[in-house]
């Protein structure tokens, strides 16, 4: 089921137009659905459900000016058996939730503590092509790159973004020729991430243009030369979790990067990622999505200048307030590792991130085989193994999302099928790719992931 | 000198080409100018000046997994004297550093503590049209509108966003139609805000164009109808500082408010202001530019959806960590104040912002008017006093950035001449206009203002 499938394109190869409208009604539903379970942060005990007008889902937990003081304690999950079975459970966007109770146990070493006055300027480092870079994030990402060994640093510049969706648009932009009225085509391999066809398309931008599946991309020239394109690699691939690499191969094609979840928890790290364009980002990697960091490693010096350029157009540089937070918790990461005769050993005293949430990944995956075992009414993909350096023994690949099939010719549409269950996915169509599949987040809760495979097991 | 002067467009009325250009070379400048002085937060007591590759300027006062400790001292002035004229002082940017010794004066009341798993989830509050808006950020905006009276609240949904600039671009894409392939225009009335033009147009979007001077802008009409068109008010404006209306009056036309600078420390509170989308930022308000929160106050539902919908296509929210901390930050200033009686009073115990804000602005005002008395070579604007509701006495306006204007016929371009000197600043041309004005910063550190009065006094 990887990019090279053979596919039925007729089935769902939609136009255009077609996928602005499942976009639109994608964002609709992803902004203002209603009557959806929501759980922020784990934390409360109860009036967990709720219909009507949603519920309100404050970070209760924030202190201010006091010591970091004794996290709540964990709220009990013997609720579980008296959830009705008519309430939604939202699976279908990646919220990370399931890594708080990690990061509630580092305690005080994974707390920042900003004064009024600090970080005030919008300047951070007038040396540094992207001048609002803080240099203590721009050094712990060196730092956790060369632990975890997923991306060579050497020679490359560091951009900061608002999350990577800010990056991928000041890469696609840094990438485009000025000098055309022609916007560049912009193409990704289906079943490509959902946002790419709306992030590229919603400003109807003549610069760049979302061209569609990368397969489906027939090369321009003009005047006997060829048209530059750009192509988008996730890799491991959201939303099927594969490995990938470029597919067209064109003379005239740039490629981004997006390395996402190129992590230890999510797929065995073989070797350094060493791209021109690469994209990382704090959400997936640690699980802090509200802190909206992403980063950029980025060769060519003109086009980590270009890029900085957007971002000062687009927001005048990034959360100087996230940009330490995020400094601070990869810290945390990296300070509960340690190299021993070239061997990375987890420190005694600490919990390991990578060890954790690989060991939360697997068992989720393992459960959720389990249940679609049972009534082989879905399919899930196979992954072959891999030796990972990092981890220093074979690994296998366990993805943030399960790309799932419905099986049967009686459901063509997998998405309201489990919709009809109560269970809100992102449907094939949003991905390029046929409605029979959907994209299931595996990152929610430990309460709603347990909602979840029950449900899933009494599918019959 | 305000928006209805005469003046004479031959001399500088550039074409939209003209502009790109223009503000490529300004956008270039502020990125990538080399042997400025910068003085990031007032911390450092050695090694301010710096040619070449520039100083490094680490936030170096943050600490970590401490309690807030007492603040630095301050440096010492004695270095003044000492400045080689040949140092440049940047006054170009509007970079609010001359705040910083008050935030430190406050303490661990403006202190934020946030543990590793706090933020983690892209969501705030599902309730909220804004779902990525901090419930506690909402909560201070409403009750520092309240304490200022500057702004109508009521019946309004606040959009947050990461600095207002991406607000301002938000707005706009919300007021455009969609079912139309021309762009719809954009126009202000010049001298207007230098970023609004290249940051409408960076990506040549279908949907809005920068279309120049509000003045100039000839409303077109379709088959006897006149055509949409956004007009921004900058009021009080950047970079003049004087109160705007809309100009263009048209049937057709949607207003976007740009209220950044309508605070009790730059202008008169008269009344509260109340039009349709108002937008405000803590950059300007409280001086935390590197915090990049903006917010607008927003009366229609599909207009504010819209909104929200931009920023979620652009950065997929807004970082939690700064509106938590910008949260605390309106609230040290709303606790400094109380209602005695309907009047606004200061606590006793607490310095007041805006008093000390209002000070230092007349301070600044005042001795750049006597520098400038001296040799009459510059001239500035003259604003009425009036009556500012919020500090219960007449108030004059006093603006955060100085529309300066070159006197005498030999010269032509202000900013160059002020380069010639070793001072940066923005020249006419980018806020469409004559190359005889230049903007000049009033908000950066006092000892670089001294530098600054001190240079301008002794031209000649």
């Amino acid at each position: 089921m990887g990019g090279g499938e053979k596919r039925d394109r007729g089935a769902f190869g939609f136009s255009n137009m077609g996928f602005v409208a499942v976009n639109a009604v994608l964002l609709s539903r992803l902004l203002y659905e209603r009557g959806v379970r929501y759980d922020c942060s784990e934390m409360h005990s109860g009036g967990l459900f709720f219909e009507g007008e949603g519920k309100e889902c404050k970070n209760e937990g924030v202190h201010l000016n006091t010591s970091p003081s004794k996290p709540p304690a964990l709220t009990s999950d013997t609720h579980k058996s008296s959830v009705p079975s008519d309430t939604v459970i939202n699976f279908d966007h990646g919220d990370p939730t399931l890594f708080i109770p990690f990061w509630r146990r580092t305690g005080e070493s994974s707390t920042i503590v900003i004064k009024g006055w600090q970080s005030m300027s919008y300047f951070s480092d007038i040396k540094s092509v992207c001048w609002f870079l803080e240099p203590g994030l721009a050094d712990s990402i060196l730092q956790l790159h060369h632990l975890v060994g997923n991306a060579e640093t050497e020679g490359r510049h560091i951009v900061v973004g608002t999350g990577s969706s800010q990056l991928f648009l000041a890469a696609v932009y840094a990438l485009a020729p000025r000098d055309t009225k022609e916007p560049i085509s912009v193409v990704g391999a289906a079943p490509f991430y959902s946002s790419y066809q709306a992030a590229s398309d919603y400003l109807r931008s003549e610069v760049f243009r979302w061209a569609g599946d990368a397969y489906a991309f027939e090369r321009e020239r003009v005047g006997g030369e060829e048209r530059p394109y750009i192509e988008l690699v996730t890799s491991p691939n959201n939303p099927d979790g594969f490995t990938r690499e470029a597919v067209v191969n064109g003379s005239m094609g740039k490629i981004i990067y997006d390395f996402a979840y190129y992590w230890p928890h999510y797929t065995p790290i073989t070797s350094p990622a060493d791209k021109d364009i690469m994209l990382f980002t704090v959400s997936k990697s640690t699980g802090h999505a509200g802190t909206r960091i992403g980063w950029a490693l980025v060769k060519d010096l003109e086009v980590a200048k270009r890029m900085t350029m957007f971002i000062v157009l687009n927001t005048i540089g990034v959360s100087k307030d996230s940009q330490l937070r995020a400094a601070n918790i990869l810290r945390t990461v990296i300070s509960s590792y340690e190299r021993k005769g070239g061997i990375i050993m987890g420190r005694g005293a600490y919990e390991n991130f990578f060890k954790h949430g690989h060991e939360l990944m697997s068992k989720r995956w393992e459960r959720l085989r389990q249940a679609v075992d049972i009534h082989k009414r879905f399919s899930l993909p196979e992954f072959p193994s891999a030796f990972c350096n990092f981890l220093g023994r074979p690994s296998s690949t366990q993805p943030a999302f399960a790309w799932t099939k419905c099986e049967g010719d009686e459901i063509e549409d997998c998405e309201a099928f489990l919709k009809s269950h109560n269970i809100l996915t992102r449907g094939g169509r949003s991905f390029g790719w046929d409605p029979k599949y959907v994209r299931i987040s595996l990152l929610d809760t430990d309460s709603n992931f347990d909602i979840f495979i029950n449900r899933i097991s009494n599918i019959n």
